[in-house]
Protein backbone atom coordinates (compact mmCIF):
# COMPACT_ATOMS: atom_id res chain seq x y z
CA UNK A 1 0.00 0.00 0.00
CA UNK A 2 1.05 3.46 -0.78
CA UNK A 3 2.22 5.00 2.68
CA UNK A 4 0.49 7.96 4.66
CA UNK A 5 2.84 10.96 4.64
CA UNK A 6 2.38 14.79 5.23
CA UNK A 7 3.56 17.29 7.76
CA UNK A 8 4.39 15.88 11.49
CA UNK A 9 3.60 18.55 13.76
CA UNK A 10 6.53 18.63 16.40
CA UNK A 11 6.77 21.87 18.45
CA UNK A 12 5.09 25.33 19.41
CA UNK A 13 6.09 27.10 16.11
CA UNK A 14 4.99 26.35 12.27
CA UNK A 15 8.59 26.35 9.98
CA UNK A 16 8.97 28.10 6.46
CA UNK A 17 7.62 25.05 4.75
CA UNK A 18 4.03 26.29 4.82
CA UNK A 19 4.89 29.42 4.30
CA UNK A 20 6.93 28.89 1.05
CA UNK A 21 3.68 26.64 -0.36
CA UNK A 22 1.41 28.66 0.11
CA UNK A 23 2.67 32.68 0.41
CA UNK A 24 5.61 32.44 -1.92
CA UNK A 25 3.51 32.11 -4.91
CA UNK A 26 4.42 35.02 -6.93
CA UNK A 27 2.53 37.93 -8.83
CA UNK A 28 3.09 36.43 -12.13
CA UNK A 29 1.68 33.04 -11.69
CA UNK A 30 -1.49 34.69 -10.51
CA UNK A 31 -2.01 37.84 -12.21
CA UNK A 32 -4.33 38.52 -15.56
CA UNK A 33 -4.61 41.02 -18.51
CA UNK A 34 -5.68 44.15 -17.69
CA UNK A 35 -8.91 46.10 -19.59
CA UNK A 36 -7.46 49.20 -21.08
CA UNK A 37 -8.93 51.81 -22.41
CA UNK A 38 -7.05 55.56 -23.54
CA UNK A 39 -8.05 58.86 -21.43
CA UNK A 40 -10.17 60.43 -24.06
CA UNK A 41 -12.56 57.23 -23.40
CA UNK A 42 -16.06 59.14 -21.90
CA UNK A 43 -16.79 57.87 -18.67
CA UNK A 44 -20.37 56.38 -20.15
CA UNK A 45 -18.14 54.36 -22.51
CA UNK A 46 -15.82 53.02 -19.66
CA UNK A 47 -18.91 52.07 -17.49
CA UNK A 48 -20.24 49.85 -20.66
CA UNK A 49 -16.47 48.74 -21.15
CA UNK A 50 -16.91 47.49 -16.92
CA UNK A 51 -20.14 46.12 -17.32
CA UNK A 52 -19.34 43.82 -20.28
CA UNK A 53 -16.37 42.80 -19.24
CA UNK A 54 -17.52 42.20 -15.33
CA UNK A 55 -14.39 43.75 -14.34
CA UNK A 56 -14.00 45.91 -10.94
CA UNK A 57 -11.18 48.52 -12.29
CA UNK A 58 -10.03 49.75 -15.84
CA UNK A 59 -6.35 50.74 -16.49
CA UNK A 60 -5.95 54.24 -18.64
CA UNK A 61 -3.02 53.79 -21.12
CA UNK A 62 -1.18 56.16 -23.62
CA UNK A 63 -0.15 54.92 -27.05
CA UNK A 64 2.65 53.48 -25.40
CA UNK A 65 0.52 51.22 -22.72
CA UNK A 66 2.71 53.27 -19.86
CA UNK A 67 0.43 53.61 -17.54
CA UNK A 68 -1.82 57.19 -16.85
CA UNK A 69 -4.55 56.44 -14.44
CA UNK A 70 -7.10 53.66 -12.90
CA UNK A 71 -10.34 53.93 -12.80
CA UNK A 72 -12.48 52.11 -9.81
CA UNK A 73 -16.39 51.35 -9.49
CA UNK A 74 -16.07 54.11 -6.64
CA UNK A 75 -14.46 56.70 -8.90
CA UNK A 76 -17.27 56.14 -12.06
CA UNK A 77 -19.95 55.71 -8.81
CA UNK A 78 -18.74 59.09 -7.86
CA UNK A 79 -18.56 60.83 -11.21
CA UNK A 80 -22.09 59.71 -12.38
CA UNK A 81 -24.08 60.46 -9.28
CA UNK A 82 -22.64 63.52 -9.28
CA UNK A 83 -24.47 64.59 -12.09
CA UNK A 84 -20.85 64.78 -14.59
CA UNK A 85 -22.27 64.72 -17.91
CA UNK A 86 -21.10 61.15 -18.41
CA UNK A 87 -21.57 60.93 -22.15
CA UNK A 88 -19.13 63.41 -22.80
CA UNK A 89 -16.52 63.73 -20.34
CA UNK A 90 -13.45 62.06 -20.53
CA UNK A 91 -12.17 59.41 -18.45
CA UNK A 92 -9.23 62.05 -17.83
CA UNK A 93 -11.44 63.88 -15.75
CA UNK A 94 -12.29 61.31 -12.94
CA UNK A 95 -9.29 58.95 -12.91
CA UNK A 96 -6.82 58.49 -10.18
CA UNK A 97 -3.02 59.84 -11.60
CA UNK A 98 0.14 58.48 -11.68
CA UNK A 99 1.99 58.69 -9.55
CA UNK A 100 -0.74 58.52 -7.07
CA UNK A 101 -1.10 54.63 -8.25
CA UNK A 102 -0.17 52.21 -6.21
CA UNK A 103 1.73 49.26 -8.67
CA UNK A 104 3.93 45.83 -8.33
CA UNK A 105 5.95 44.33 -10.10
CA UNK A 106 5.34 40.40 -11.62
CA UNK A 107 8.23 38.74 -8.90
CA UNK A 108 6.80 40.30 -6.10
CA UNK A 109 5.13 37.60 -3.94
CA UNK A 110 1.04 37.25 -3.56
CA UNK A 111 1.95 37.77 0.13
CA UNK A 112 3.69 41.11 -0.67
CA UNK A 113 0.46 42.01 -3.24
CA UNK A 114 -1.66 41.20 -0.50
CA UNK A 115 -0.19 43.36 2.16
CA UNK A 116 -0.05 46.52 -0.36
CA UNK A 117 -3.82 46.06 -1.27
CA UNK A 118 -4.67 46.28 2.40
CA UNK A 119 -1.94 49.23 3.18
CA UNK A 120 -3.61 51.30 0.14
CA UNK A 121 -6.88 50.12 0.81
CA UNK A 122 -7.41 49.63 -3.31
CA UNK A 123 -9.18 46.14 -5.26
CA UNK A 124 -6.75 46.22 -7.51
CA UNK A 125 -2.98 46.45 -8.57
CA UNK A 126 -1.42 47.57 -11.93
CA UNK A 127 1.16 45.03 -12.59
CA UNK A 128 4.59 46.96 -14.33
CA UNK A 129 7.33 46.23 -16.24
CA UNK A 130 10.62 47.28 -14.08
CA UNK A 131 10.39 50.65 -16.01
CA UNK A 132 7.61 51.34 -13.70
CA UNK A 133 4.87 52.66 -16.02
CA UNK A 134 4.33 49.78 -18.63
CA UNK A 135 1.50 47.88 -17.74
CA UNK A 136 1.58 44.21 -18.27
CA UNK A 137 -1.02 42.58 -15.61
CA UNK A 138 -3.35 42.98 -13.00
CA UNK A 139 -3.89 41.70 -9.35
CA UNK A 140 -7.16 42.07 -7.63
CA UNK A 141 -8.38 40.96 -4.29
CA UNK A 142 -10.73 38.77 -5.74
CA UNK A 143 -7.92 36.65 -7.75
CA UNK A 144 -5.99 36.80 -4.08
CA UNK A 145 -8.91 35.61 -2.21
CA UNK A 146 -9.65 32.75 -4.94
CA UNK A 147 -6.03 31.76 -4.63
CA UNK A 148 -5.86 31.03 -1.24
CA UNK A 149 -9.57 29.15 -0.92
CA UNK A 150 -8.73 27.16 -4.60
CA UNK A 151 -5.45 26.18 -2.43
CA UNK A 152 -7.26 25.23 0.56
CA UNK A 153 -9.47 22.93 -1.50
CA UNK A 154 -7.17 21.15 -2.74
CA UNK A 155 -5.05 20.49 0.35
CA UNK A 156 -8.32 19.15 1.98
CA UNK A 157 -9.28 17.02 -0.78
CA UNK B 1 19.44 26.98 24.12
CA UNK B 2 15.70 26.85 23.19
CA UNK B 3 15.34 24.38 20.68
CA UNK B 4 14.24 24.56 17.01
CA UNK B 5 11.07 23.18 16.44
CA UNK B 6 8.44 22.90 13.73
CA UNK B 7 6.87 21.17 10.72
CA UNK B 8 8.85 18.74 9.37
CA UNK B 9 8.37 17.72 6.16
CA UNK B 10 8.27 13.97 5.04
CA UNK B 11 6.52 13.37 2.14
CA UNK B 12 4.39 14.31 -1.41
CA UNK B 13 1.09 14.94 0.58
CA UNK B 14 0.44 18.11 3.12
CA UNK B 15 -1.90 16.70 6.41
CA UNK B 16 -4.75 18.24 8.09
CA UNK B 17 -2.69 20.08 10.38
CA UNK B 18 -2.74 23.41 8.04
CA UNK B 19 -5.87 23.16 6.68
CA UNK B 20 -7.42 23.65 10.41
CA UNK B 21 -4.74 25.86 11.11
CA UNK B 22 -5.62 28.67 7.87
CA UNK B 23 -9.08 26.90 7.09
CA UNK B 24 -11.10 26.29 9.73
CA UNK B 25 -11.89 29.38 11.26
CA UNK B 26 -15.32 30.08 11.25
CA UNK B 27 -17.59 33.14 9.53
CA UNK B 28 -18.46 34.62 12.89
CA UNK B 29 -15.07 34.85 13.89
CA UNK B 30 -14.39 37.29 11.39
CA UNK B 31 -17.87 38.52 10.37
CA UNK B 32 -18.11 42.21 10.50
CA UNK B 33 -21.42 44.55 11.26
CA UNK B 34 -23.50 44.99 8.29
CA UNK B 35 -24.01 48.51 7.14
CA UNK B 36 -28.51 48.10 7.18
CA UNK B 37 -30.80 50.44 4.99
CA UNK B 38 -34.66 50.88 4.80
CA UNK B 39 -36.01 49.76 1.24
CA UNK B 40 -37.69 53.48 1.26
CA UNK B 41 -34.13 54.96 0.90
CA UNK B 42 -33.22 56.62 -2.06
CA UNK B 43 -30.53 55.54 -4.50
CA UNK B 44 -28.64 59.28 -3.59
CA UNK B 45 -28.88 58.80 0.57
CA UNK B 46 -27.80 54.78 -0.60
CA UNK B 47 -24.97 56.41 -2.25
CA UNK B 48 -24.25 59.04 0.13
CA UNK B 49 -24.06 56.33 2.75
CA UNK B 50 -21.92 53.99 0.60
CA UNK B 51 -19.05 56.82 0.43
CA UNK B 52 -19.42 57.85 4.19
CA UNK B 53 -19.09 54.68 5.45
CA UNK B 54 -16.24 53.43 2.55
CA UNK B 55 -17.93 49.72 2.19
CA UNK B 56 -18.88 48.15 -0.79
CA UNK B 57 -22.88 46.85 -0.36
CA UNK B 58 -25.16 47.59 2.02
CA UNK B 59 -27.98 45.15 3.14
CA UNK B 60 -31.98 46.56 2.86
CA UNK B 61 -34.00 45.22 6.10
CA UNK B 62 -37.53 45.67 7.26
CA UNK B 63 -38.41 46.86 11.05
CA UNK B 64 -37.63 43.67 12.14
CA UNK B 65 -34.04 43.46 10.72
CA UNK B 66 -34.75 40.87 8.11
CA UNK B 67 -33.11 40.82 4.78
CA UNK B 68 -35.37 42.07 2.00
CA UNK B 69 -32.66 43.07 -0.80
CA UNK B 70 -28.85 44.02 -1.17
CA UNK B 71 -27.59 46.63 -2.92
CA UNK B 72 -24.08 46.56 -4.28
CA UNK B 73 -21.23 49.17 -6.10
CA UNK B 74 -22.11 47.58 -9.18
CA UNK B 75 -26.29 47.90 -8.88
CA UNK B 76 -25.89 51.41 -7.51
CA UNK B 77 -23.74 52.44 -10.68
CA UNK B 78 -25.99 50.48 -12.91
CA UNK B 79 -28.90 52.79 -11.91
CA UNK B 80 -26.91 56.57 -11.79
CA UNK B 81 -25.29 55.82 -15.27
CA UNK B 82 -29.05 54.76 -16.75
CA UNK B 83 -30.28 58.00 -15.51
CA UNK B 84 -32.62 56.75 -13.00
CA UNK B 85 -33.91 59.80 -10.87
CA UNK B 86 -32.02 58.98 -8.10
CA UNK B 87 -33.16 61.71 -5.50
CA UNK B 88 -36.08 60.09 -5.54
CA UNK B 89 -36.40 56.55 -6.48
CA UNK B 90 -36.06 54.19 -3.87
CA UNK B 91 -33.78 51.05 -3.35
CA UNK B 92 -36.13 49.04 -3.37
CA UNK B 93 -36.46 49.54 -7.36
CA UNK B 94 -33.05 48.37 -8.04
CA UNK B 95 -31.82 46.10 -5.00
CA UNK B 96 -31.47 42.23 -6.09
CA UNK B 97 -34.14 40.59 -3.67
CA UNK B 98 -34.71 37.54 -1.37
CA UNK B 99 -34.76 34.59 -2.42
CA UNK B 100 -31.87 35.76 -4.92
CA UNK B 101 -29.56 36.59 -2.33
CA UNK B 102 -27.01 34.42 -1.33
CA UNK B 103 -26.50 34.17 2.58
CA UNK B 104 -24.79 32.45 4.91
CA UNK B 105 -24.71 31.67 8.92
CA UNK B 106 -22.28 32.18 11.53
CA UNK B 107 -20.76 28.71 12.41
CA UNK B 108 -19.44 27.99 8.45
CA UNK B 109 -15.59 27.89 7.77
CA UNK B 110 -13.95 30.66 5.87
CA UNK B 111 -13.21 28.39 3.41
CA UNK B 112 -16.91 27.33 2.60
CA UNK B 113 -17.50 31.36 2.93
CA UNK B 114 -14.69 31.70 0.24
CA UNK B 115 -16.25 29.21 -1.93
CA UNK B 116 -19.47 30.64 -1.73
CA UNK B 117 -18.24 33.89 -2.66
CA UNK B 118 -16.62 32.46 -5.68
CA UNK B 119 -19.39 30.23 -7.13
CA UNK B 120 -21.88 33.45 -7.05
CA UNK B 121 -19.53 35.87 -8.11
CA UNK B 122 -20.34 38.14 -5.50
CA UNK B 123 -18.56 40.48 -3.01
CA UNK B 124 -20.40 39.68 0.20
CA UNK B 125 -22.31 37.93 2.02
CA UNK B 126 -25.03 38.40 4.43
CA UNK B 127 -24.57 36.26 7.52
CA UNK B 128 -28.16 35.37 8.72
CA UNK B 129 -29.43 33.81 12.00
CA UNK B 130 -30.67 29.85 11.04
CA UNK B 131 -34.24 31.29 10.09
CA UNK B 132 -32.22 32.51 6.93
CA UNK B 133 -33.47 36.44 7.14
CA UNK B 134 -32.49 37.91 10.42
CA UNK B 135 -29.02 39.46 9.51
CA UNK B 136 -26.36 39.25 12.17
CA UNK B 137 -23.11 40.03 10.12
CA UNK B 138 -21.27 40.49 7.05
CA UNK B 139 -18.63 38.72 5.16
CA UNK B 140 -16.61 40.18 2.29
CA UNK B 141 -13.57 38.99 -0.19
CA UNK B 142 -11.48 41.86 1.20
CA UNK B 143 -12.32 40.32 4.85
CA UNK B 144 -11.21 36.84 3.19
CA UNK B 145 -8.46 38.00 1.95
CA UNK B 146 -6.86 40.36 4.44
CA UNK B 147 -7.11 37.48 7.18
CA UNK B 148 -4.66 35.05 4.89
CA UNK B 149 -2.53 38.44 4.41
CA UNK B 150 -2.13 38.52 7.97
CA UNK B 151 -2.07 35.00 9.18
CA UNK B 152 0.95 34.83 6.69
CA UNK B 153 2.53 37.83 7.72
CA UNK B 154 2.23 36.39 11.61
CA UNK B 155 3.64 32.69 10.02
CA UNK B 156 6.50 34.44 8.59
CA UNK B 157 7.37 36.50 11.81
Amino acid sequence: ARPKVGYFYVGQEVAPLLADHLYQATVDQLMIPPLLIQQATTIDEAVTQLFMHDVGSLYVVDQQQKLLGVLSRKDLLRATINATNTSTTPVAMIMTRMPNIVTMTEHKTILQAGQRLIAHQVDSLPIVEPDGVTVIGKITKSIIMRYFIEEGLHIQN
